[in-house]
């Protein structure tokens, strides 16, 4: 790794952090604006943290370096360590008297539009301090689509790229074309969020909860402004059914979205992503709601609500929850287990292991078995009607076995701190899919990771981060080549 | 598949039953010797099941087939089906008034060497029966073997062979060769188990004990003359300690002491899954030692004692238990979790992924970081010093792909007959890798299986024989070209 190399990437990240820091005046100019005194904490972090960021970003001013997958991931890397770092600040200012541990699990809970929660008493909390968490994960759902459209397919980490096949665009005005699909990202993202936080007030809710939670609904991120979490309008089907279709579009791959606002085209609507991820969240929604019926005796409309708003929250690793489904029985419980690998479309804002890997890995297994009884048949792997590029295939093998891997790690280490086999289980999961709650009595629906022990509110951030960017991206910087000159 | 080939099969089948047919003369002898009248039940039963054998082997003489994948993949799975189904024969017939299910369960549970017992009150059960359990699971530890050294690798199903390497063996003659290496196989299992029963004689268990452990310790299977398992023997380290070296020996590739007794040749003591191996039983061991040492306060050498015992046992999916580690604390819990993926080596009698294939996985995501960051270099991965080739890596990519979709399912299903789910997790889990034992108070070392539905235990049976003959040798059956003419 050269030199010029670490310092671009440290004077992009001071760059951004000046932007979270301008963006701290927002939650600021609402406590001013609900009379609390929180608003000075948040000047002062923007002070703090803007003129810090300003500094560094002097200093490590100079020649760009030459653009490679290395300066790519190390700027991928340091943008989102920087932003769990700057989310932490007002945290530790704040007049909550936080633990350090304990604000960069928030923080970093936030940024990765994660979920889990280490903070109890939302619903007394200042209404800046629940505006910044929220807008923390809006800015992490944003980043996580960017990620998943622009960066990680160039960087051969995985997603399926409708952009990257434009080699037409690339080769000619590639940053005039990459800036218009920006700014139609987030024009895109801002509209359906406004949408969202319209269609939560127009079923009852509070502007201001409306507000919060369209921006962690879009984002498939569940931080919420109650402890009960959505149970707080468990009463309210309307408010369930705005957020599970909401949650369900956060899901979806942007880069329909974007071709249809940029060139009209449609086509991108035929991705076979969709298809898989539309019937994997059916066939949990339908199994656990006639479960629900059956075992609970609940009426069809409730139990299909319900069951509707806790699956497709978990499965798009959003996390909201409006009742506590570890009291659903025995089947919800376990198909809740599984819901939690499995996550939403790449290009989306989801985490978890995603519909694509999931259609890869069945073309591998059904090709791999035909081979078996005819060794020597030639079969390429499809996604839709393209083939499979090599990268990605190796990219999705590598993924999954890091997963595990990791997985395992990180239960052991959170057992280590004595937590219980469940509670282990599913905390390192949730972690690693950006869901948010565990399963159990102590991280479930009905839970939170207060209680945790530091060292695994430690373990669980770098959790986090690693499944945000897709571990790879993460794993990458541990192999001595990086560092190589 | 042509007709000849299945009815061939069916007589290889049946063949091999006339064969266990005469096997059940050995419990009938012991149970005559002991004045126990079950005897009179395994002579009904050889004399049944032999002449059923007799009359279709008659039936489905004919011409043999070329041999092709497709014959050897259908003779594994007749071969292993029909085992399962005599093996239940004396169940069914017995005192016992077993269940159907139940001997199904228990008889799969054998000849598959798992090791999970779904019968209560062993203690008491007569001798003829006990022994006719302990001798199904040692000839199924040899068809594992058998099967892992001769079959599985010609069926680029998986397999570190080798015999396969030896290509003018194979050229000049095949069954010469193949006949010799079976003796060895034979003989050197035998002779393993003769010296393990004198060994925990020794240390101090009767000789009707000494002989039924030393036929499912060698196997790496599991089942015990006793409810409270190898906890009977608990206060004696001697017989732990032999049972810890005989377990670890199964789980050792056969391929060394075959290759050794046939040429003389010790190279394939350097198999890098050995150190693989033995450096993660060592890594759970230790830390499982040293946490019982903190936690539960126990003195060195007994806390070493049980760790080394039980989780050597775990994870060379035997399934002994001396103590209910599910008392352990949570770290020991969890760590037991993690371990019953584990498995022991290719060409051994135990279960689970195993060595080499964590092996060829470190290799592929090691190689694979590597490329992101210069996408252009060329890494084979590598096997000890030889490269692997693209079937064998793409059997390792295909067996965990299968694995957690099967594994994920078959949890599920056992959640939906009620079970909660750490016990449908680890239920799901201990079958596919032929454990023994799942965790929790119902399934886990101080319970048994007794209690699950009917339905249950036919997912588990289903389960523990597709994770025997890993996986892929069964599912090839099921994709429509294995059938096409």
């Amino acid at each position: 790794m050269q030199y010029v190399a670490v310092r671009a990437a440290i004077h992009v990240a001071s760059i951004f952090a000046l932007y979270l820091a301008v963006a701290m005046l927002v939650p600021a100019v609402v406590d001013l604006y609900y009379g609390n005194d929180d608003w000075r904490i948040f000047a002062v972090s923007a002070f703090f943290t803007g003129g810090f960021a300003l500094a560094i970003s002097l200093a490590t001013r100079g020649n760009a370096p030459a653009i490679s997958p290395r300066f790519g991931f190390l700027v991928v890397n340091m943008l989102w360590l920087t932003a769990c770092l700057t989310g932490a600040v007002p945290l530790i200012a704040s007049s909550l008297e936080l633990k350090f541990a304990d604000a960069i699990f928030e923080s970093v809970s936030a940024v990765t539009a994660t979920g889990a929660t280490a903070i109890v008493g939302l619903d007394s909390l200042p209404p800046g301090l629940l505006l910044w968490r929220s807008i923390l994960q809006w800015f992490g759902g944003l980043g996580v689509i960017a990620l998943g459209l622009f960066i990680l397919p160039f960087l051969n980490v995985g997603g399926i790229s409708y952009f990257r096949l434009e080699s037409s665009d690339i080769s000619e005005k590639p940053f005039d074309r990459f800036s218009t699909y920006t700014l139609s990202l987030i024009s895109i993202y801002s509209a359906l969020t406004f949408t969202c936080a319209v269609a939560y007030a127009a079923a009852g809710m509070p502007t201001f909860d409306a507000i919060n939670h369209a921006l962690t609904t879009l984002s498939t991120a569940g931080f919420s402004t109650h402890d009960a979490s959505m149970g707080f309008y468990a009463d309210n089907p309307a408010i369930l059914w705005v957020g599970s279709i909401f949650m369900f579009i956060g899901a979806l791959p942007f880069s329909i979205l974007i071709l249809f606002a940029v060139r009209g085209r449609l086509d991108a609507l035929s991705d076979p992503q969709i298809r898989v991820f539309a019937g994997y969240v059916l066939a949990f929604v339908l199994a656990v709601t006639i479960y629900l019926q059956i075992s609970q005796e609940r009426p069809f409309f409730d139990a299909l609500t319900h069951a509707t708003f806790n699956f497709v929250s978990i499965i798009t690793t959003t996390g909201f929850a409006s009742e506590d489904y570890g009291t659903w029985g025995p089947l919800a419980i376990s198909a809740a287990f599984i819901a939690m690998f499995l996550g939403g479309c790449s290009g989306s804002t989801t985490g978890g292991i995603k519909a694509y890997r999931f259609l890869i890995l069945f073309e591998l297994v059904a090709n791999g078995l035909r081979r078996l009884v005819y060794p020597n048949m030639v079969l390429p792997v499809r996604y839709g009607d393209r083939p499979v590029e090599d990268e990605l295939q190796r990219a999705v093998v590598l993924y999954i076995s890091a997963f595990l891997v990791i997985w395992a790690v990180a239960t052991l280490l959170l057992a280590a701190t004595g937590l219980d086999l469940v509670a282990a289980i599913t905390s390192a999961l949730t972690a690693l899919t950006n869901v948010g709650p565990g399963l159990g009595p102590l991280v479930g629906p009905a839970g939170n990771f207060a209680s945790l022990p530091d060292f695994a509110k430690w373990i669980m951030a770098l959790a986090m981060l690693l499944g945000r960017l897709e571990i790879l991206t993460v794993l990458v910087l541990f192999t001595p080549i990086f560092w190589r000159r």
